[in-house]
């Protein structure tokens, strides 16, 4: 178990990968984003993403998923006040595989809560060919040991 | 159909609202956000959130969702390029009923690109008794007319 303690700038925590289907594209898509680009390759195709993509709320949950099976579970994260900064920078498509990295950018004691403290990061999600489709910035709150 | 010149700043788009139920909590967070805190009441109650609650993301998904079905759909989307904040203020619990509003801060035309202008808004996602769940900030990009 990793606690704040164990966190410094410029550590980088790789997560990922995962294979991204049409399948699971469209199922997102129809409960939760329901916009004609994310649901049907035709209706995409005269969009400005240019054919099928995912939801970008896909691809933070897909993201989320990701860290968490690989880094985040295995620490003693006590859940985020938000996101600072997002971007969407390219689309996710069906086949795309996609894995990143948690970058640390800094950490900080509680001012308030002896027993925890905040580290903020930058997540990088990439696709197989290492193109960047997402950046996120935001603090994770991470328990302290003992 | 609602295109880029029907915004203007102060305007406001009401969405939801949408019963949030434990099986979705519990089935979103097993897929995309799988800690303790989203998938068992026992774990939850001894952790920051004092219970079982939705993951953030799942909260974000939710508010697609209703802004979708209730004013997106309906206007001239052509997607968003990413969320320049986002705060989960209070926890999202089983049985909380959401809805919420878009807020137009203001309208800018694209610099490069006839055909669209930016709309930034802020949403505001609350639960039954009127408390805030979740504020988001972003633009959506928009079809002019025509």
């Amino acid at each position: 178990m990793r606690y704040f303690e164990d966190f410094a700038e410029g550590q980088e925590y790789p997560f990922g990968p995962h294979t991204v289907t049409r399948a699971e594209i469209v199922a997102f898509a129809a409960e939760y984003d329901p916009q004609p680009f994310h649901l049907d390759e035709r209706a995409a195709a005269e969009t400005m993403l240019g054919g099928l993509a995912a939801s970008g709320w896909h691809t933070c949950a897909l993201f989320m998923r990701m860290m968490a099976l690989s880094w985040l579970n295995a620490s003693a994260s006590m859940g985020s006040p938000g996101i600072d900064s997002l971007k969407w920078r390219r689309p996710v498509r069906p086949g795309d595989v996609l894995s990143g990295r948690s970058v640390v950018l800094g950490v900080r004691p509680s001012g308030s809560k002896a027993d925890r403290g905040f580290v903020k990061f930058r997540h990088e999600v990439a696709n197989e060919r290492g193109e960047v489709v997402m950046l996120v910035e935001n603090s994770i709150i991470i328990g302290r040991r003992g």
